[in-house]
C-alpha cells in the first residue's frame, strides 16, 4: 500500500479548500494508513482555566481522519464523517500543541474506518481517543 | 422532578462563564430532563458549499447536554464530557439555525447520560443524533 | 411511509432464517420507522445476581434495529450492523422480560441509522440506550 | 506498572465466577495495560453462512476489557461496562478462533477506558474495533 498524497500535498490541499480550518492544523507525517496532525493551539480553542475544549479536540480527531484518508485516496474534498465516538480521558496541558495520531483500520470503496489518539506534544499520556467512519463519495 | 435553573438563568450563567461560546448559542426551553438549544449559525460554522461543519454540530450537541444537565443540578461549571458518539445523517440547510433537542436518560451522582437530536429550525428531519456522558464533580 | 412487513411476518421470517436467535425474541409491534421487540429472559442471559448480561442487552438492541429496518424494507437477510454504541445505565430487574424500543432516524439506500431504548416490561426507566448503523446490501 | 493477576489467575477467577461464560473464552496473555483473549468459536456463536454474530464479537470485546482491567486491579467481580462503541469492518472467517487484543488507555479510580481490536487467529486484518468504559466500584 502506498500513499496518494504526502504531507506537503495535504497541507496545500487543505489550505486551498478549507483556509479557515487549515490555519489551525498542520499535517506532520503521512505513512500508509497513518497520519499525524498537529493542532496549533490558540485562544479560540481554550476554556476557562486554559484547557482545550472538547469540540476543539473533536475537530482535531475529525481532521486527522480526513488527512489519513486523503493521504490514501487522494484529494476527494467531499468525503464526510458519518459516525464518530470519542472518549475524553485527561485534561490537555495549557500552552502546548496537540497531536492527533490517526490510523485507518479499513479502507473500503464507500466507507473508511479508523482511530485517532490525541496527545500533548512530547507526552505519552493519551488525552482522548476517537473512532470515526467516513463515507467516500462514488467516483464520477 | 423540577428544574434547578430556567432558560434565562442558564443563558446568564453561560454568558458569564463562557462568553466566547455563549455568543453562538441560546437556551430556548428547559423542562425536567429536557432542554432545547439554538445555534445561531454564522460564517465561522460553515464549510464550503454552505453546510455546517461536523465539529460545529458536535459543539451544539455538547452544549445542549451541558444545558440540560445544569438545568437539573444548577450552576456546576466543572461538569465535563467523558464520552460522546455522534451520527451525521443529513446535510444542514444553509442559512438556517440549528436546534439541539437534549434529553437526559440518567442523572446519577457522578454520571449523567443523555441524547441530543439536531434539526434545522422548523424542520422534522433529524440531521444528527448524539449520545453523551458527563461526569459531575463531587460536591466540595 | 408504510411498512413492508408486519409483526407476524417479521416473526415468521426470523424463525425461518435465525431459528436459534428467534427463540429468545418476539416482535411485538411494528409501525412506520418503529418497532418494539421483547426479549424472553432465560438462564442463558443472566449473570450472577440475576442481572441480564451486557452482551445480551446488546443482542436485543441489535435485533431490534434489524426488525425496525426489515419492517420498512422487507426481508433482506443480509443487512449487517456496521457500527453500534451503547450506554448501560441501570441494572435490569431479574425475572422480567426486556423490551427494546427501536426507532429509525434515517433510512437511506445503503445505510440505516437508528436508536434503541431498553426497558424492563412495564417500567419507565431506561436501562440502556443504543444507536446503530446497518449497511443495506445493494439490490441484485 | 505491574499486573495484579496473571493469565492463569484470570482464567481461574473467570471459571469460578462466570462458569457459563468462561467456557467460551481463554485469557492468553497479560501484560501491563494489555491482555489478549481467545474466543473458542462454536455453533452458538455463528450466523447462517458460518460467520460469527455481532453480539458474539461484542461479548469478546467486553470480556477482553474486563480481563485487561482485572489484570491490573485484581479480582473485582463487580466492575461493569458503562459505555461501548464497536465498528464491525470485516466478516470473520468460519472455523477459526477470534482473538481480542485489549489495551487500557486510562485506569482511574472510578473509570477505566480502553480499546479492543478483534482479529482471526493468525491474521493481521482487524475484523472489529471497540472502545469501552468500565466503572470500578468503590472499595468497601
Amino acid at each position: 500500500m502506498t500513499n496518494a498524497m504526502d504531507a506537503a500535498s495535504l497541507n496545500r490541499f487543505m489550505q486551498a479548500e478549507f483556509p479557515q480550518v487549515a490555519a489551525d492544523f498542520r499535517v506532520e507525517r503521512v505513512a500508509p494508513m497513518e497520519a499525524d496532525i498537529r493542532m496549533l493551539i490558540g485562544e479560540q480553542h481554550l476554556r476557562p482555566g486554559g484547557t482545550v475544549s472538547g469540540p476543539s479536540m473533536f475537530a482535531l480527531a475529525d481532521l486527522a481522519m480526513y488527512a489519513v484518508l486523503l493521504g490514501m485516496i487522494g484529494p476527494v474534498a467531499l468525503a464526510v464523517t458519518t459516525n464518530a465516538s470519542i472518549d475524553f480521558m485527561r485534561k490537555p496541558e495549557s500552552g502546548r500543541d496537540l497531536i492527533g495520531y490517526a490510523r485507518l483500520h479499513k479502507l473500503g470503496k464507500t466507507l473508511a474506518v479508523g482511530d485517532v489518539l490525541i496527545r500533548n506534544e512530547g507526552s505519552e499520556a493519551v488525552l482522548a481517543r476517537s473512532s470515526m467512519t467516513y463515507a467516500i463519495p462514488p467516483k464520477r
